[in-house]
Protein backbone atom coordinates (compact mmCIF):
# COMPACT_ATOMS: atom_id res chain seq x y z
CA UNK A 1 0.00 0.00 0.00
CA UNK A 2 1.56 3.61 -1.17
CA UNK A 3 1.87 6.26 1.56
CA UNK A 4 -1.59 8.62 0.74
CA UNK A 5 -0.32 11.91 -0.26
CA UNK A 6 1.23 14.49 2.39
CA UNK A 7 -0.36 17.80 2.04
CA UNK A 8 1.81 20.97 2.85
CA UNK A 9 3.26 20.94 6.37
CA UNK A 10 2.50 17.57 7.11
CA UNK A 11 4.60 14.82 8.07
CA UNK A 12 4.48 10.99 8.78
CA UNK A 13 6.13 9.94 12.85
CA UNK A 14 6.07 6.37 13.94
CA UNK A 15 4.29 5.43 16.61
CA UNK A 16 6.81 2.71 17.44
CA UNK A 17 3.81 0.51 18.50
CA UNK A 18 3.73 -1.99 15.98
CA UNK A 19 5.43 -0.16 13.39
CA UNK A 20 1.93 2.18 13.69
CA UNK A 21 1.98 5.06 11.57
CA UNK A 22 0.81 8.74 11.87
CA UNK A 23 0.13 11.56 9.22
CA UNK A 24 1.23 15.07 11.47
CA UNK A 25 1.20 18.75 10.99
CA UNK A 26 3.35 20.50 13.84
CA UNK A 27 1.35 23.74 13.16
CA UNK A 28 -1.39 22.59 14.15
CA UNK A 29 -0.59 20.24 16.88
CA UNK A 30 1.11 16.92 17.35
CA UNK A 31 -0.32 14.31 19.69
CA UNK A 32 1.52 14.09 23.66
CA UNK A 33 2.47 11.89 25.84
CA UNK A 34 -0.97 12.39 27.13
CA UNK A 35 -2.40 10.35 24.43
CA UNK A 36 0.15 7.69 25.10
CA UNK A 37 -0.43 6.93 28.68
CA UNK A 38 -4.34 7.54 28.33
CA UNK A 39 -4.19 4.83 25.15
CA UNK A 40 -2.26 2.26 27.86
CA UNK A 41 -4.74 3.32 31.04
CA UNK A 42 -7.82 2.08 28.92
CA UNK A 43 -8.22 -0.94 30.43
CA UNK A 44 -9.57 -3.50 27.30
CA UNK A 45 -11.96 -6.09 27.03
CA UNK A 46 -13.17 -8.63 24.44
CA UNK A 47 -15.11 -7.26 21.55
CA UNK A 48 -14.88 -3.65 22.94
CA UNK A 49 -16.60 -0.56 20.49
CA UNK A 50 -14.87 2.40 21.35
CA UNK A 51 -15.74 5.72 20.82
CA UNK A 52 -12.35 8.56 21.49
CA UNK A 53 -14.14 12.62 21.57
CA UNK A 54 -11.60 14.76 19.79
CA UNK A 55 -9.94 12.37 18.36
CA UNK A 56 -7.19 15.44 16.96
CA UNK A 57 -4.30 12.89 14.94
CA UNK A 58 -6.37 9.85 15.48
CA UNK A 59 -3.30 8.52 17.72
CA UNK A 60 -5.72 6.77 20.47
CA UNK A 61 -7.32 5.12 17.54
CA UNK A 62 -4.48 3.90 16.14
CA UNK A 63 -3.09 2.91 19.59
CA UNK A 64 -5.78 1.15 20.99
CA UNK A 65 -6.41 -0.85 17.80
CA UNK A 66 -3.04 -2.07 17.79
CA UNK A 67 -3.32 -3.23 22.25
CA UNK A 68 -5.58 -5.59 20.40
CA UNK A 69 -7.29 -6.93 17.89
CA UNK A 70 -11.02 -7.46 17.89
CA UNK A 71 -12.40 -4.14 19.20
CA UNK A 72 -13.27 -1.41 17.02
CA UNK A 73 -12.83 2.66 17.36
CA UNK A 74 -14.85 5.46 16.42
CA UNK A 75 -12.79 8.72 16.48
CA UNK A 76 -14.56 12.23 16.69
CA UNK A 77 -13.05 14.84 15.45
CA UNK A 78 -14.50 18.17 14.95
CA UNK A 79 -12.10 20.19 12.66
CA UNK A 80 -12.75 19.28 8.98
CA UNK A 81 -9.09 18.78 7.90
CA UNK A 82 -7.78 17.29 11.12
CA UNK A 83 -10.51 14.42 10.87
CA UNK A 84 -9.78 14.11 6.67
CA UNK A 85 -5.98 13.87 7.96
CA UNK A 86 -6.62 11.43 11.36
CA UNK A 87 -8.66 9.15 8.42
CA UNK A 88 -5.70 9.47 5.95
CA UNK A 89 -3.71 7.99 9.15
CA UNK A 90 -6.20 5.33 9.49
CA UNK A 91 -5.24 3.78 5.70
CA UNK A 92 -1.89 4.38 5.83
CA UNK A 93 -1.74 1.65 8.71
CA UNK A 94 -4.88 -0.20 6.86
CA UNK A 95 -6.67 0.01 9.90
CA UNK A 96 -9.95 1.03 7.98
CA UNK A 97 -12.42 -1.95 8.93
CA UNK A 98 -11.44 -1.35 12.45
CA UNK A 99 -11.30 2.29 12.56
CA UNK A 100 -13.58 5.01 11.72
CA UNK A 101 -13.64 8.63 11.69
CA UNK A 102 -16.41 10.86 11.84
CA UNK A 103 -16.33 14.54 11.48
CA UNK A 104 -18.99 16.27 13.88
CA UNK A 105 -19.29 18.46 17.38
CA UNK A 106 -19.32 16.04 20.38
CA UNK A 107 -21.93 18.32 21.80
CA UNK A 108 -24.43 16.54 18.84
CA UNK A 109 -22.89 13.21 20.02
CA UNK A 110 -26.25 12.05 19.70
CA UNK A 111 -27.15 13.20 15.59
CA UNK A 112 -23.56 11.09 14.61
CA UNK A 113 -23.82 8.09 16.67
CA UNK A 114 -25.52 5.99 18.19
CA UNK A 115 -26.61 6.01 22.05
CA UNK A 116 -26.24 3.40 24.75
CA UNK A 117 -24.06 1.17 22.45
CA UNK A 118 -20.20 1.96 22.84
CA UNK A 119 -18.75 -0.30 25.73
CA UNK A 120 -15.65 2.28 26.46
CA UNK A 121 -15.43 6.00 25.31
CA UNK A 122 -12.31 7.74 25.60
CA UNK A 123 -10.94 11.35 25.36
CA UNK A 124 -7.96 13.75 25.68
CA UNK A 125 -9.63 16.74 25.94
CA UNK A 126 -8.39 20.49 26.03
CA UNK A 127 -6.77 20.95 29.64
CA UNK A 128 -7.42 25.10 29.75
CA UNK A 129 -9.99 27.20 29.87
CA UNK A 130 -11.48 29.26 27.10
CA UNK A 131 -8.74 32.21 27.31
CA UNK A 132 -5.85 31.32 29.41
CA UNK A 133 -2.67 30.27 27.90
CA UNK A 134 -0.75 31.34 24.40
CA UNK A 135 -3.44 33.26 21.85
CA UNK A 136 -1.01 33.35 19.22
CA UNK A 137 -2.18 29.58 18.01
CA UNK A 138 -3.30 28.36 15.30
CA UNK A 139 -6.99 27.23 15.40
CA UNK A 140 -6.51 23.79 15.04
CA UNK A 141 -3.78 24.01 18.06
CA UNK A 142 -6.38 26.73 20.29
CA UNK A 143 -9.35 24.06 19.59
CA UNK A 144 -6.84 21.47 20.94
CA UNK A 145 -5.84 23.27 24.05
CA UNK A 146 -8.59 25.35 25.08
CA UNK A 147 -12.17 24.90 26.25
CA UNK A 148 -13.81 26.54 22.96
CA UNK A 149 -15.53 24.01 20.95
CA UNK A 150 -16.20 22.23 24.09
CA UNK A 151 -16.12 22.12 27.82
CA UNK A 152 -15.05 19.51 30.21
CA UNK A 153 -18.78 18.63 31.30
CA UNK A 154 -19.71 19.02 27.45
CA UNK A 155 -17.14 15.81 26.98
CA UNK A 156 -18.28 13.93 30.22
CA UNK A 157 -22.01 14.39 29.30
CA UNK A 158 -21.48 12.87 25.82
CA UNK A 159 -19.33 10.21 27.35
CA UNK A 160 -22.79 9.33 28.97
CA UNK A 161 -25.19 9.50 26.37
CA UNK A 162 -23.05 7.17 24.26
CA UNK A 163 -21.77 4.51 26.72
CA UNK A 164 -23.68 1.18 27.76
CA UNK A 165 -25.06 0.63 31.24
CA UNK A 166 -21.55 -0.41 33.04
CA UNK A 167 -19.60 1.22 30.04
CA UNK A 168 -16.15 3.08 30.61
CA UNK A 169 -15.23 6.19 30.06
CA UNK A 170 -11.74 6.98 30.61
CA UNK A 171 -9.85 10.39 30.60
CA UNK A 172 -6.38 12.19 30.95
CA UNK A 173 -6.20 15.67 32.52
CA UNK A 174 -4.57 17.95 34.91
CA UNK A 175 -4.51 17.62 38.60
CA UNK A 176 -5.58 20.76 39.19
CA UNK A 177 -8.93 19.66 38.05
CA UNK A 178 -9.47 16.85 39.62
CA UNK A 179 -12.32 17.64 41.88
CA UNK A 180 -14.53 19.05 38.15
CA UNK A 181 -13.80 15.92 37.21
CA UNK A 182 -14.79 14.07 39.79
CA UNK A 183 -17.79 16.17 40.44
CA UNK A 184 -18.40 16.40 36.63
CA UNK A 185 -18.65 12.17 36.40
CA UNK A 186 -20.58 12.06 39.50
CA UNK A 187 -23.26 14.32 38.24
CA UNK A 188 -23.38 12.12 35.25
CA UNK A 189 -24.23 8.63 36.89
CA UNK A 190 -20.28 7.96 35.69
CA UNK A 191 -18.73 6.97 38.83
CA UNK A 192 -14.79 7.23 38.94
CA UNK A 193 -13.38 4.15 39.86
CA UNK A 194 -9.87 4.07 38.96
CA UNK A 195 -7.37 7.13 39.47
CA UNK A 196 -3.50 7.02 38.46
CA UNK A 197 -1.56 10.07 39.25
CA UNK A 198 1.51 10.43 36.58
CA UNK A 199 4.66 12.04 37.85
CA UNK A 200 7.67 13.66 36.07
CA UNK A 201 9.87 11.77 38.25
CA UNK A 202 10.60 10.49 42.08
CA UNK A 203 9.67 13.04 44.45
CA UNK A 204 7.92 15.44 42.33
CA UNK A 205 3.77 16.61 41.90
CA UNK A 206 2.01 14.67 39.66
CA UNK A 207 1.29 17.01 36.14
CA UNK A 208 -1.11 14.17 35.18
CA UNK A 209 -4.30 12.24 36.55
CA UNK A 210 -5.99 8.87 34.39
CA UNK A 211 -8.79 8.30 35.54
CA UNK A 212 -11.76 5.80 34.18
CA UNK A 213 -15.80 6.08 35.76
CA UNK A 214 -18.14 3.59 34.85
CA UNK A 215 -21.71 4.23 34.61
CA UNK A 216 -23.78 3.33 36.84
CA UNK A 217 -21.17 1.94 39.07
CA UNK A 218 -21.52 1.88 42.97
CA UNK A 219 -19.04 3.84 45.00
CA UNK A 220 -15.70 3.10 45.49
CA UNK A 221 -12.50 4.03 43.75
CA UNK A 222 -9.45 2.80 43.64
CA UNK A 223 -6.22 4.40 43.61
CA UNK A 224 -3.14 2.84 41.29
CA UNK A 225 0.40 3.30 42.29
CA UNK A 226 2.06 6.53 41.03
CA UNK A 227 3.14 6.37 37.42
CA UNK A 228 6.81 8.02 36.72
CA UNK A 229 7.72 9.13 33.52
CA UNK A 230 11.90 9.35 34.24
CA UNK A 231 14.02 7.51 36.97
CA UNK A 232 16.45 9.12 38.74
CA UNK A 233 19.08 7.89 35.70
CA UNK A 234 17.07 10.62 33.88
CA UNK A 235 15.88 8.27 31.82
CA UNK A 236 12.36 6.38 30.98
CA UNK A 237 11.27 4.46 33.31
CA UNK A 238 10.56 0.75 32.09
CA UNK A 239 6.93 1.08 32.38
CA UNK A 240 7.40 4.10 30.04
CA UNK A 241 9.23 2.39 27.72
CA UNK A 242 7.55 -0.62 27.46
CA UNK A 243 4.23 1.51 25.80
CA UNK A 244 6.52 3.86 23.85
CA UNK A 245 9.13 0.68 22.71
CA UNK A 246 6.61 -2.48 23.33
CA UNK A 247 9.07 -4.98 21.35
CA UNK A 248 12.03 -3.98 23.17
CA UNK A 249 11.50 -6.15 26.10
CA UNK A 250 10.58 -9.08 24.53
CA UNK B 1 2.34 18.35 88.26
CA UNK B 2 1.43 15.06 89.26
CA UNK B 3 -0.16 13.20 86.59
CA UNK B 4 -4.12 12.25 86.69
CA UNK B 5 -4.95 9.18 88.28
CA UNK B 6 -5.11 6.83 85.66
CA UNK B 7 -8.28 4.26 85.41
CA UNK B 8 -8.32 0.94 84.62
CA UNK B 9 -6.58 -0.64 81.72
CA UNK B 10 -5.23 3.10 80.75
CA UNK B 11 -1.59 3.97 80.05
CA UNK B 12 0.10 6.71 79.64
CA UNK B 13 2.18 6.82 75.99
CA UNK B 14 4.70 9.60 74.71
CA UNK B 15 3.84 11.52 71.43
CA UNK B 16 7.57 12.08 71.42
CA UNK B 17 7.17 15.90 69.84
CA UNK B 18 8.21 17.89 72.43
CA UNK B 19 7.58 15.19 75.59
CA UNK B 20 3.73 15.82 75.10
CA UNK B 21 2.06 12.45 76.91
CA UNK B 22 -1.41 11.22 75.80
CA UNK B 23 -3.46 8.60 78.14
CA UNK B 24 -4.89 6.06 76.28
CA UNK B 25 -7.00 2.31 76.92
CA UNK B 26 -5.86 0.03 74.34
CA UNK B 27 -9.24 -1.62 74.80
CA UNK B 28 -11.06 1.66 73.41
CA UNK B 29 -8.92 2.73 70.34
CA UNK B 30 -5.51 3.77 70.46
CA UNK B 31 -4.61 7.17 67.87
CA UNK B 32 -3.10 5.82 65.00
CA UNK B 33 -0.43 7.35 62.42
CA UNK B 34 -3.67 8.95 60.56
CA UNK B 35 -4.02 11.13 63.21
CA UNK B 36 -0.19 12.36 63.14
CA UNK B 37 -0.33 12.51 59.32
CA UNK B 38 -3.04 15.15 59.81
CA UNK B 39 -2.12 17.19 62.67
CA UNK B 40 1.24 17.60 60.49
CA UNK B 41 -0.49 18.27 56.72
CA UNK B 42 -2.90 21.01 58.47
CA UNK B 43 -1.69 24.47 57.74
CA UNK B 44 -1.34 26.61 60.75
CA UNK B 45 -1.25 30.69 59.95
CA UNK B 46 -0.88 32.76 62.82
CA UNK B 47 -3.67 32.95 65.79
CA UNK B 48 -5.56 29.58 64.69
CA UNK B 49 -8.85 28.92 66.69
CA UNK B 50 -9.60 25.18 66.07
CA UNK B 51 -11.85 22.75 66.25
CA UNK B 52 -11.45 18.76 65.43
CA UNK B 53 -14.82 16.76 65.00
CA UNK B 54 -14.31 13.70 66.90
CA UNK B 55 -11.11 14.42 68.67
CA UNK B 56 -10.79 10.78 70.71
CA UNK B 57 -7.53 10.59 72.65
CA UNK B 58 -7.40 14.33 72.15
CA UNK B 59 -3.64 13.42 69.90
CA UNK B 60 -4.24 15.97 67.06
CA UNK B 61 -5.19 18.97 69.56
CA UNK B 62 -2.22 17.82 71.50
CA UNK B 63 0.23 17.64 68.27
CA UNK B 64 -1.62 21.29 66.76
CA UNK B 65 -1.05 22.80 70.17
CA UNK B 66 2.69 21.50 70.03
CA UNK B 67 3.34 22.67 66.57
CA UNK B 68 2.46 27.01 67.16
CA UNK B 69 1.80 28.39 70.53
CA UNK B 70 -0.55 30.59 69.58
CA UNK B 71 -3.58 29.22 68.32
CA UNK B 72 -6.24 27.24 70.62
CA UNK B 73 -7.99 23.73 69.64
CA UNK B 74 -11.14 22.56 70.84
CA UNK B 75 -11.43 18.80 70.70
CA UNK B 76 -15.27 17.72 70.52
CA UNK B 77 -15.76 13.95 71.16
CA UNK B 78 -19.57 12.21 71.52
CA UNK B 79 -18.33 9.60 74.27
CA UNK B 80 -18.24 10.78 77.42
CA UNK B 81 -15.42 8.35 78.98
CA UNK B 82 -13.24 9.23 76.02
CA UNK B 83 -13.50 13.13 76.11
CA UNK B 84 -12.81 12.71 79.80
CA UNK B 85 -9.55 11.10 79.37
CA UNK B 86 -8.85 13.24 76.94
CA UNK B 87 -9.51 16.02 79.10
CA UNK B 88 -6.91 14.60 82.12
CA UNK B 89 -4.36 14.48 78.71
CA UNK B 90 -4.87 18.22 78.45
CA UNK B 91 -4.37 18.91 81.75
CA UNK B 92 -1.33 16.56 82.09
CA UNK B 93 0.95 18.67 79.26
CA UNK B 94 -0.67 21.53 81.32
CA UNK B 95 -2.31 22.28 77.84
CA UNK B 96 -5.67 23.55 79.88
CA UNK B 97 -5.53 27.29 78.39
CA UNK B 98 -5.38 26.45 75.06
CA UNK B 99 -7.40 23.03 74.43
CA UNK B 100 -10.48 22.65 75.33
CA UNK B 101 -12.57 19.30 75.36
CA UNK B 102 -16.09 19.00 74.80
CA UNK B 103 -18.11 16.25 75.02
CA UNK B 104 -21.17 16.42 72.56
CA UNK B 105 -22.56 14.94 69.01
CA UNK B 106 -21.46 16.83 65.95
CA UNK B 107 -24.27 16.76 64.73
CA UNK B 108 -25.70 19.41 67.00
CA UNK B 109 -22.43 21.58 66.75
CA UNK B 110 -24.18 24.61 66.24
CA UNK B 111 -25.95 24.01 69.75
CA UNK B 112 -22.09 23.56 71.24
CA UNK B 113 -19.87 25.61 69.69
CA UNK B 114 -20.03 29.08 67.80
CA UNK B 115 -20.56 28.82 64.59
CA UNK B 116 -18.68 30.83 61.51
CA UNK B 117 -15.66 31.51 64.01
CA UNK B 118 -13.31 28.45 63.48
CA UNK B 119 -10.38 29.19 61.56
CA UNK B 120 -9.78 25.57 61.02
CA UNK B 121 -11.12 22.44 61.26
CA UNK B 122 -9.55 19.19 61.20
CA UNK B 123 -11.25 15.61 61.59
CA UNK B 124 -10.18 11.92 61.32
CA UNK B 125 -13.58 10.48 60.94
CA UNK B 126 -14.66 6.88 61.06
CA UNK B 127 -13.50 5.10 57.91
CA UNK B 128 -15.65 2.11 57.69
CA UNK B 129 -19.64 1.70 56.92
CA UNK B 130 -21.99 1.35 59.56
CA UNK B 131 -21.76 -2.43 59.20
CA UNK B 132 -18.47 -3.34 57.45
CA UNK B 133 -15.32 -4.58 59.62
CA UNK B 134 -15.01 -6.81 62.69
CA UNK B 135 -17.90 -6.51 65.08
CA UNK B 136 -15.73 -8.20 68.06
CA UNK B 137 -15.55 -4.26 69.70
CA UNK B 138 -16.18 -2.69 71.97
CA UNK B 139 -18.37 0.13 71.64
CA UNK B 140 -15.69 3.01 71.78
CA UNK B 141 -13.44 1.34 69.15
CA UNK B 142 -17.05 0.96 66.97
CA UNK B 143 -17.55 4.30 67.06
CA UNK B 144 -14.12 5.17 65.93
CA UNK B 145 -13.78 2.79 63.16
CA UNK B 146 -17.25 2.78 61.51
CA UNK B 147 -20.22 5.59 60.34
CA UNK B 148 -22.40 4.89 63.59
CA UNK B 149 -22.02 7.71 65.24
CA UNK B 150 -21.39 10.27 61.94
CA UNK B 151 -21.58 9.74 58.56
CA UNK B 152 -18.89 11.72 56.44
CA UNK B 153 -21.95 13.76 55.38
CA UNK B 154 -22.34 14.88 59.23
CA UNK B 155 -18.96 15.55 59.54
CA UNK B 156 -18.11 17.79 56.26
CA UNK B 157 -21.88 19.79 57.34
CA UNK B 158 -20.94 20.63 60.88
CA UNK B 159 -17.17 21.46 59.44
CA UNK B 160 -19.55 24.27 56.90
CA UNK B 161 -21.38 25.73 59.87
CA UNK B 162 -18.16 25.82 62.29
CA UNK B 163 -15.95 27.88 59.95
CA UNK B 164 -15.54 31.76 58.85
CA UNK B 165 -15.70 32.32 55.60
CA UNK B 166 -12.44 31.01 53.70
CA UNK B 167 -11.84 28.74 56.82
CA UNK B 168 -10.23 25.72 56.09
CA UNK B 169 -11.04 21.73 56.61
CA UNK B 170 -8.37 19.34 56.52
CA UNK B 171 -9.14 15.50 56.66
CA UNK B 172 -7.80 12.04 56.33
CA UNK B 173 -9.71 9.24 55.33
CA UNK B 174 -9.20 6.07 52.68
CA UNK B 175 -8.28 6.66 49.00
CA UNK B 176 -11.46 4.66 48.39
CA UNK B 177 -13.74 7.82 49.81
CA UNK B 178 -11.64 10.69 48.07
CA UNK B 179 -15.22 10.61 45.27
CA UNK B 180 -17.46 11.03 48.02
CA UNK B 181 -14.39 13.60 49.95
CA UNK B 182 -14.41 15.80 47.09
CA UNK B 183 -18.60 15.40 46.57
CA UNK B 184 -19.44 16.45 49.73
CA UNK B 185 -17.31 19.19 50.46
CA UNK B 186 -18.21 20.99 47.37
CA UNK B 187 -21.61 20.41 47.99
CA UNK B 188 -21.06 22.33 51.13
CA UNK B 189 -19.19 24.86 49.76
CA UNK B 190 -15.97 23.84 51.38
CA UNK B 191 -13.73 23.53 47.82
CA UNK B 192 -10.63 21.16 47.80
CA UNK B 193 -7.64 23.29 47.39
CA UNK B 194 -4.77 20.71 48.66
CA UNK B 195 -4.85 16.51 48.09
CA UNK B 196 -1.18 14.68 49.26
CA UNK B 197 -1.81 10.50 49.11
CA UNK B 198 0.45 8.51 51.32
CA UNK B 199 1.76 5.47 50.45
CA UNK B 200 3.58 2.42 52.39
CA UNK B 201 6.56 2.76 50.47
CA UNK B 202 7.70 3.57 46.98
CA UNK B 203 5.76 2.11 44.09
CA UNK B 204 3.02 0.76 46.41
CA UNK B 205 -0.69 2.46 46.04
CA UNK B 206 -1.93 4.74 48.49
CA UNK B 207 -3.44 3.84 52.03
CA UNK B 208 -4.51 6.95 52.71
CA UNK B 209 -5.85 10.84 51.35
CA UNK B 210 -4.97 14.08 52.97
CA UNK B 211 -7.12 16.87 52.04
CA UNK B 212 -7.75 20.66 52.44
CA UNK B 213 -10.80 22.18 51.48
CA UNK B 214 -11.39 25.92 51.99
CA UNK B 215 -14.86 27.25 52.49
CA UNK B 216 -15.88 29.50 49.60
CA UNK B 217 -12.83 29.04 47.75
CA UNK B 218 -12.70 28.86 43.96
CA UNK B 219 -11.98 26.02 42.07
CA UNK B 220 -8.28 25.06 41.91
CA UNK B 221 -6.65 21.66 43.10
CA UNK B 222 -2.73 21.37 44.22
CA UNK B 223 -1.94 17.64 44.41
CA UNK B 224 1.09 17.45 46.50
CA UNK B 225 4.07 15.44 45.77
CA UNK B 226 3.46 11.51 47.58
CA UNK B 227 4.26 10.93 51.35
CA UNK B 228 5.68 7.88 51.48
CA UNK B 229 5.90 5.84 54.83
CA UNK B 230 8.93 4.32 54.62
CA UNK B 231 11.68 3.88 52.65
CA UNK B 232 13.61 1.49 50.65
CA UNK B 233 15.91 0.27 53.62
CA UNK B 234 12.33 -0.49 55.67
CA UNK B 235 12.87 2.37 57.47
CA UNK B 236 10.57 5.36 58.04
CA UNK B 237 11.32 8.06 55.62
CA UNK B 238 13.11 10.92 56.84
CA UNK B 239 10.37 12.95 56.66
CA UNK B 240 8.09 10.76 58.52
CA UNK B 241 11.26 11.02 61.02
CA UNK B 242 10.80 14.54 61.59
CA UNK B 243 7.07 14.45 62.31
CA UNK B 244 8.11 11.94 65.19
CA UNK B 245 10.50 12.86 66.75
CA UNK B 246 11.44 16.64 65.43
CA UNK B 247 14.21 17.59 67.12
CA UNK B 248 16.04 14.32 65.93
CA UNK B 249 17.80 16.28 62.83
CA UNK B 250 18.29 19.24 65.09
Amino acid sequence: MSDPALKPGERIDHLLRQDLRIIQNPADFCFSMDAVLLAHFTALKPNERIVDLGTGSGVIPLLLASRRKDLTVTGLEIQPQVAERAERSVRLNGLQDRISIVCGDLKEAEALLPTGKFTVVTSNPPYMGPSGGLRNETEAFSLARHEIACTLEDVIAAAARLLTFKGRLAMVHRPQRLVDLFWCMRSYNLEPKRLRLVHPRLGRKPNMVLVEAVLGAGVELEVAEPLYIYGQDGEYTPELIEMYYPEAGR
